[in-house]
């Protein structure tokens, strides 16, 4: 067997060829997107797929996961994860794929969706990955399983695929691997070991006001009066309660209050999201919501006590340190300046909670999504390059390449550190 | 004929018999609310009604409009309109008549819908009083018009009914009259001359953030700070910049800003409710808004402009004197002290746009549906009622009795003022 | 002795001749401004001007206060008050005769002065009336008093002068009267019966946080985030709490904290003003402001209660009706069209605790004293006249005249219906 | 010569005697503070206390600054730095030594003075290890260099010293030394070499309104609800603008409007203090005040254009690495476990400014001076320990043992590094 940068190149010498179908999939994705545990036409197009590549399918687990088992001989067993789930946003990028869908949430709240965090991405250099290497099997050996996550947006996708049985389907890997597409330079790679992602928390908390007509504001106590003090007194925590340069982000992404103009409602529902890097600053912040909020109340006359509900918990994730040594030296080896030390990054995920229950090392990392020409104008004017619709944004709109070619080479290298490893 | 008092007492001897059967229909329509211009239910039972009652009737004009004439000889032509429709609220009163009712609104939105402005108790009293009049047509003559609008709500029930041809379906009124449940102490009955009720405007706001992921804010601007900002800042609308004691409300009576946590949305929307008795008023407020509005807006740094919609308008409701005179003074001789001058209300109503389009002098009066035990008890303590639920509350709740047989009796009794008069 | 409007006219044969003397006194007052309870050069030259005139002078009441007395035979006694104090403001007029005085406050505290309050006009006028009525005794009989009391803004002028013996030095009077300049077209006059200012109270509120170094904000309890939270929730007391149209007002016109940039201080005071028409508003403000601030202080996690000191309370001015009658005749007789019935002032004032101490009915009015011309050009513009400093501002400028030649006409024609009363 | 560790011994023998001479002058200092460039009293003494140990002393440096000089053969020529102003702080430490001076400051404005930064512990602590170093001349050789600073609190005492001459008063350094006490436990000693101290800016921002009085809102434009809201608005800067985990303060120390309360004022000035470790993140607050305070005036409808100050700029502290390891060595050397490596400082110097000035590396530590009983309390009770007034509080109050001791140690055992080398 050849050395491991010739053995990765060998199974990528296929990726320029796989192109038109790669993006066909992908642009036929990013039109049809389909919210967590629901991707039903995802996860059956991809089931297809791979039993086309050859590989042993096994789908519906939880609710909607798929893996995809290529066994090749003796030799290391590497995992690779994609998520499929789209939000709840509507899509304003104008691109020609763009999603019109409309589907109804866990609510059973009719919602706009749009893969407006690139899980469409993930997907389709997955499954590139997975065709490259089911096509030169002679260049690796070992068992490639290629997981395919619903709901990584509602924070359960991961766990729902390990209480349906993921265990049982799968051999056990000696490591895990996931990308994700970020804001960066499309064409760079960049891990990095240790904390990576931040843990992440969401919080509803209701406030109670007193219901009145409009016009007669001196029988009420204003919720919407009331909800928006608390959001700017929120705003205070990070800018006063914690420490500079503690990372900590306190959100309020969703703030309902009220059916019409002239009523005057009897509560309002801020939804927060939490982000830390620290059990410490994440209590600091929840029992800073807490006495806010009470506090509040408290001012507003409040007729009776707020209720908070903590939901969506993701873990920090936390890239092994050898791991994450062996995938950065394959990256460097292919990508050369392109592949960099990342810096930690303010999203978070439940990917690790698949290796952690399984007992596995792993390595994230960031593929960079956007279009490079902005960040060579920016830096040619002088200035940062603010004006990139980042993950979540209604205009998130990765450049289609190289991002595909790069993401799928990306997820071969990586495999190929231990499946092209010479013994 | 007898002398007026006496002829309306003659009209008023079933009154106790009708209870049984009025309440009947006052709690099944509680229960059973509907949207403006969908009161299908409510038009059809309110038309079978006035049938039974030997009524020529019209209805499904312009939406759902009902009108019932009962000619009885030469005389006066009275008109007196209740008002239909309900609310998007979900009830809280406990009562075991409580509506569980939801309907899609206008926008397609399923809502909660609940009689939380008594317009049920409008539609009872006037059916109540119709059948009074049918049943003792020897103690008067001329015309009565009982006139069931839909939408006032919506402010354009009236708007609906006059172009759906009503001028055409009905004799020329001499008078128009109409009445509104109110958080007065049942059995009161309240009117004044002149400015009773102010004029209303909703206004849509819509401003602009720029979106991005939950955990990224140093890449968006946030819709829910600005909104909240905004919220704060038109407080001192009405604190600051209106003369003291001018009248002056303005109430962010519904606030929306995202769908998720974890999603910072590019945009929040705002709906305001103004009201006023003056026209310079109005204009110094509605100035106002776009000014806080286009300055908070780019005090975030807002990527486009807000936008403004008008909607809704409601004029100001000014009784014509010597209507209101003769009104008064027959509930005084009636009611007695229960019969008072009312304060201006801050409520606003489109029944006027009627009597105004066919160049009818008005009286609008003020019902007390409270239970006055909840006054005498406050005033033993020394303290203000104020728990006492408004209109476009989730608790308004009427008492049944006396609001009912006082409301029938108020719609009998003006109107025999015209009817029972001796030529 | 002639009827009562030439008697006031005969009265009034020197008025055009007191101009030059008295411009001159008005404008080097203007110019030399001093503090209440520390009139003492203003209260110096007015005695000097009075005795000059020939009236008995009392002087140094309670602190500063003056009273000159002049006996003209039997007859009605009148006693007329101007007050003379200050305000610590920096005048920002651009007048040639504008005040550079600075003095220290009863604090201690070295601040700018200035008679942005008009008290200079009554000063001015009240003198003015002396004189003239000392020079044409033969025009009236009885006895005026011209008092000039200290310390209105204190609001412990009147009550000083009470305290010093007022009552002992002065003859019983049958009617006392008061006027002050406002922002009203200079020419015109108005007074009304019944409430004509408002109560006002001041409260001083300090709130703690805990201090710390300006950039470790994370050991700090900012009071500064505190009291600008307490401020804009303070907006929420007239805007939402108070009945639309019901006259209340609440201005901070005072908030303070910290020393440094660069430190975090331990407390931040505030400084309220609250003004009603009506005990039970005024019950409701003070238990909003508590409620508000002890509830701020808890959303702060502040670590100690914070203090709350009521100061400088006026009472509602409220003329009587009778004496209101006669003094409206008198001044519809004299100046014609541009005596008018005032709307009510948010205004306050102490000068009816004098004549309620002394049992004596009394009548205030309004004086105008802006140029005629702005309210003209804003009137041809369509507009309001809005750019007008009012009292109080660091810009307020009466013009001169016809100011001080209409407030002098009316001090005299107010009191010759009295003192020119044919019995 | 003996060995580093030894000869810094040698000179520490004396420590314990020093103690009662020591902590006299630091309780007296400590009750007597001086404002920056004011520190007449204090300098007086220093220059009197070296000049009584041996050393060449030169006074009145700028304004108020001291060097004393001590030459001890050939060798390295140490410079260490200790800064001798207080606050404008009201002490409330309770302490039987606490400070009850007032001064006028640099305004003119009579204020509380307070050592709560400790400066007077730095004093006291290089007036110690000067006194030591002198009394043992035989185990060092070289030049020693006490240099006491002025104003170091307003920016500017450091280069003061420099106009006024000190590169010519002095020897060139080899290296520079300085230390400031911390909220840390009291015995420990921590540096870090590269960025130590954030840079600190300081913004004074004018904003106009509309005077009036106050009770006429209408007729204002209120400048304290200006403020206020501008304050809310500036949390959102960290909190939302800057990426989260890097170090950003943006604190309003000094927020002042109005002189009274029932007067409007027509201004309001916030001082704001600005602290980062990056230009960009400086450039990008710098920006977003400006953009906020300037969308707010609009918002309002201020009547003329904010003005905007830059004052009191701080360079980053960044300690050289060559230097700073001979330093940490030397304290694990004598401190063991004691000495840690401290992370980034959010406080600001200027000391840096007289190294750079000179071309001469820097080691700037931290040296702890809270009640380790806090701590070991806080740790027992599994809490952190929060309670600690920190730097600029008015409770800052360092024990004074073994803080001075361990300050003075620190101060002869990193000198010794150079003085006590072998060569």
């Amino acid at each position: 067997m050849a050395q491991e940068g010739t053995a990765a190149e060998a199974v990528l010498t296929g990726l320029a060829e796989l192109r038109e179908w790669q993006e066909g999939f992908y642009t036929n994705l990013h039109e049809h997107p389909e919210l967590g545990n629901q991707e039903v036409n995802t996860a059956a197009s991809v089931a297809e797929a791979l039993e086309g590549f050859g590989y042993e399918v096994h789908d519906k687990i939880g609710t909607t996961g798929v893996v995809g088992i290529l066994k090749n001989g003796d030799g290391p067993v590497v995992l690779m994860r994609a998520d499929m789930d789209a939000l709840p946003i509507a899509e304003a990028t104008g691109l020609p794929y763009a999603s019109t869908v409309r589907m109804n949430d866990a609510n059973g709240e009719n919602v706009p969706v749009m893969h407006a965090c690139g899980h469409d991405v993930h997907v389709s250099c997955l499954l590139g990955a997975a065709r490259l290497l089911a096509e030169k099997k002679d260049a690796w050996r070992g068992t490639y399983i290629a997981l395919f996550q619903p709901a990584e947006e509602l924070a359960d996708g991961a766990d729902v695929m390990l209480k349906g049985g993921l265990a049982d389907l799968i051999p056990h890997p000696e490591v895990a691997l996931a990308q994700h597409v970020l804001p960066l330079p499309a064409g760079h790679v960049g891990t990095r070991a240790g904390a990576f992602l931040s843990s992440g928390d969401s919080m509803r908390v209701t406030v109670w006001g007193r219901g009145s007509h409009g016009s007669m504001p001196q029988l009420s106590v204003d919720p919407v009066v009331l909800a928006a003090t608390i959001v700017l007194r929120l705003q205070g925590i990070v800018a006063r309660e914690i420490a500079p340069g503690e990372f900590a982000v306190v959100t309020v992404g969703r703030m309902v209050a009220g059916s019409k103009s002239n009523i005057i409602s009897d509560h309002a529902v801020l939804e927060l999201n939490i982000r830390t890097f620290s059990e410490t600053t994440r209590t600091t912040i929840v029992n800073a919501v807490h006495r806010i909020v009470e506090g509040e109340c408290a001012t507003s006359g409040s007729p009776q006590p707020p209720t908070f509900e903590l939901y969506d918990h993701y873990p920090v994730t936390e890239n092994d340190s050898t791991t994450t040594a062996t995938v950065a030296e394959a990256f460097s080896g292919y990508f050369g300046d392109l592949a960099f030390t990342i810096d930690r990054q303010s999203a978070s995920e439940d990917f690790s909670e698949i290796p952690d229950a399984l007992g596995v090392p792993y390595c994230y990392w960031g593929l960079g999504g956007a279009d490079p020409d902005l960040y060579a104008k920016a830096e040619a004017a002088g200035t940062v390059a603010t004006d990139i619709p980042a993950n979540h944004s209604p205009k998130f709109a990765p450049v289609i390449e190289p991002t595909l070619q790069n993401g799928t080479a990306a997820a071969v290298v990586a495999a190929m550190a231990w499946l092209g490893r010479e013994d």
